[in-house]
């Protein structure tokens, strides 16, 4: 094969499988829509798209083509003169084949049927409050996950080659270490914190108007520069962000919860992932392999610093409270714009994750990394998962948790087969943080928050950031932005200087 | 290849077609839901499927296995000796191997690229009752349609291929002869009811709650036997019936229109398409290509069945008009029983296809039969069409049409390349007459449905027509039925009967 022809090759194989991939983001987003006894049938659909992604990413033509272009375990980007695309998507792809190409197309489908009935179950157990009726299927997923931990193969940590598929190239051990800083740092803070005087919110917990918080969320996203040409906003019980396509982004919400401020950061946070896909997705990486982010770190990096840097900033309900507040006279009435960002920045650990503030999210994150290596490794039991949940959750936060629903149930995660994802939580923050340190010194962003226009942010995260893609790996990547490696302390510094 | 291989190799190869057509169906039912610019890269996602279906089903694979089983042209089912399943799947899969093995890959892929643009256009070309804007795309639509045809191939007529397609078996001329028997009698039949009296029912166009439509519809399909375990019910601008997995049957009405019955008998016409297509996966044939009505005509004739012949019946509403009015007290206050039924069976031409009664319905698909082979053999340009509408309109129905978005424009179908598709609508109603002629010397349909328990009526026509699916051709099965070819005259002898 001439390298010509094996660039064209390369270049159709890999479209090919992004346009798998957004035919299967097509039925997981109908997922929630599909009538009761239809759930096995739409898991069998899921397992047959992930084989057949899984059979043409490790094929022998996949090899072929990739060998054509010279990647091999000393060269895995190809030679050297190829274009800087096709480099990527040879290193992306090549790394695809080689870890991948370790699980058999039967694992990958039964595994994809375990994750759909585990869905399932996880639903019907979290509702019923009852982790008995998910043990079993907890269970077939751990052991599940130690054999691809096992095909994977790792040198030091069983651990190691699941966050990897999440992290490229980031060790266990890289994140103990700093997962070790930033608990020490978190709860110091909280230390410092403690004794203050509560905080007002009650008015938060009040009825709003859905369709005035539909107006007030789409002002919101609009400033942020979400195109609604390209993308829509749904609702779903767990808010979430799925591309179904180049110009297909689609983002959910809730208006389910009892605070106010669940619908908008929900929206806010994932309106920054949306901005990320569809940066991606608007140059020459489009359609390809490249058009995704370096990791999911660098994802979560961007919907949290859209969430809370920008979000839960004074200049952000300086601009958006006038408008807020007179969609909502009588729930705000004698509330000042301070009062409310007081509010929507309370300090209070939570049970539930997603309802956490900045300072205490990551502790969240923290236990959930120690129990699932604790569980691969088979130190702790599914059995006696719910107990170390309840006891970690008092030794980091400080509170009791007292039915499962709110502890250990209380995540999809698991249930989709996800161990090694949950990290990626609070490295974004880490990197989020980081990040904004440089843009800081290349624009004031209190500056241009204040103004309610954010296209000089988004312009910036868009040419540096959301561009390249998955052009260069998360850390050389983050290298290029911000000259240092990963740093906890750009984290604890932006948390330390807004709340103390 | 053993003849045992071969049935599971072409029982596996079978499966794995039709879980891709479910797919694809998927992104079929979420195409609404896309952003505007997303459009042509769901249509190429489908055009990727198309061809993924294409290229298995005509596949050298395929071949094999179906010659393994005897398949040629003398034994179309393969060896005497298979079991009546395996034979209904190598008729089907051999028949497809033949006729869709003449057209290639790229063809296949093209046409449903074009045929997704197509659909786009149409719409902003109704939406703006512009025929121009829609002219050149539905030019390419027809040069294609004929390249198709001749590709195929055909002895008579260019337009018997494209009705085998919908209508296995069945020739143009036959249904040119059905039809001009249609025409004579339905023409008569409308002569001899003019100069009545008009009916008075302008009681059906003012607003009905949503809700309580919604609930009322709820009812109806429940008496019908709709299994909203394997079934969901949506909306959408044009009522429809979607299959996105053997336990996921969907259709759609609509809340928009003027007349309440519009919704009504939008979901009892898909509730009758959906009885069909949940009968045909309950049983040996589900998740094969046996589960599929033997041609569309016979699909059309359940859900004109239910929609005419049960819901327009006096029996139905002597039952459900209690339910119905005390819903609408005020609409319908002063409104009798036998009132409401007349208006329901109010008989007078109309523009719109969908919106037509039962007795003029036939006569708007003549026109398109007629038009499509003008079309076909270039006798018409698309240029022309929209007058040759007109005047046909005028001919059939005696109306004027004065703009094109309730003329030519009015339909789907050509835009998604069915040309050969409209006949199945008329033949629908001829099949349906027939068989309710049948049905009615074993079960007094009108006794059974003033009870408003339609279960002797489903479970009849279940076991002999919906569990059957695709297991014989449609003519052999009309037989089986109804001991008789296809006639013209059952549904003739109906509506005299219930209009003179």
């Amino acid at each position: 094969m001439t390298k010509d022809a094996a660039i064209r090759e390369l270049d159709a194989l890999d479209r090919e499988l992004v346009l798998l991939s957004h035919i299967s983001s097509t039925l997981v987003w109908d997922q929630d829509a599909t009538p009761p006894a239809a759930k096995s049938g739409r898991g069998e659909q899921l397992g047959y798209l992930d084989a057949l992604i899984h059979n043409k990413a490790t094929s022998g033509e996949m090899e072929e083509i990739l060998s054509a272009l010279g990647a091999s375990a000393d060269a895995p980007e190809g030679f050297d003169e190829l274009p800087e695309h096709t480099r990527a998507v040879v290193r992306q792809r090549y790394r695809a084949l080689l870890k991948e190409g370790k699980l058999s197309s039967d694992f990958v489908h039964n595994f994809s049927v375990l994750t759909a009935r585990a869905h399932e179950v996880w639903t019907e157990a979290r509702a019923c409050d009852d982790f008995s009726l998910y043990e079993p299927v907890l269970r077939d997923l751990v052991v599940f996950i130690r054999e691809k931990a096992d095909r994977y193969g790792y040198e030091d940590d069983p651990y190691d080659p699941l966050l990897d598929s999440f992290e490229p190239g980031m060790k266990t051990g890289e994140v103990a270490t700093l997962f070790g800083e930033m608990k020490k740092d978190l709860s110091q803070l909280l230390e410092r914190m403690r004794g203050r005087e509560p905080v007002e919110d009650s008015f938060l917990y009040q009825s709003y108007g859905k369709e005035s918080l539909k107006e007030f969320n789409a002002d919101v996203l609009k400033a942020m520069g979400f195109d609604s040409d390209r993308g829509i906003v749904g609702e779903s019980t767990h808010p979430y962000t799925i591309t179904l396509g180049s110009d297909d982004i689609r983002i959910t919400t809730r208006y389910t919860e009892k605070s106010v401020l669940s619908p908008i950061y929900s929206i806010i946070h994932e309106g920054g992932h949306a901005l990320y896909e569809m940066g991606m997705s608007s140059k020459g990486n489009r359609g390809t392999v490249v058009a995704n982010a370096p990791s999911l770190s660098f994802h979560e990096s961007q919907s949290r610093f859209w969430e809370n840097i920008i979000g839960r900033s004074f200049a952000f309900w300086e601009h958006f409270y006038p408008k807020f507040s007179s969609l909502f006279p009588s729930q705000l009435s004698g509330v000042s714009l301070e009062q409310f960002y007081r509010a929507v920045n309370k300090v209070s650990p939570t049970a539930i994750r997603v309802d956490a503030d900045e300072v205490t999210y990551s502790l969240h994150i923290i236990l959930r990394f120690s129990l699932e290596r604790k569980l691969l490794t088979g130190e702790l039991e599914v059995r006696d998962l719910p107990q170390a949940w309840r006891e970690g959750m008092k030794e980091l936060l400080g509170i009791d948790i007292t039915n499962d629903r709110e502890g250990v149930l209380q995540d999809i995660h698991w249930s989709m087969g996800e161990f090694g994802y949950f990290p990626t939580y609070a490295l974004g923050n880490l990197v989020g943080a980081q990040i904004t340190n440089t843009l800081n010194s290349k624009i004031d962003i209190e500056d241009v928050v204040r103004t309610g226009d954010f296209e000089p942010i988004h312009t910036y995260l868009r040419e540096h950031v959301y561009e390249k893609g998955a052009l260069y790996d998360p850390k050389p990547l983050l290298h290029q932005l911000t000259g240092e490696d990963l740093k906890a302390h750009y984290f604890s510094d932006y948390l330390r200087q807004k709340y103390l």
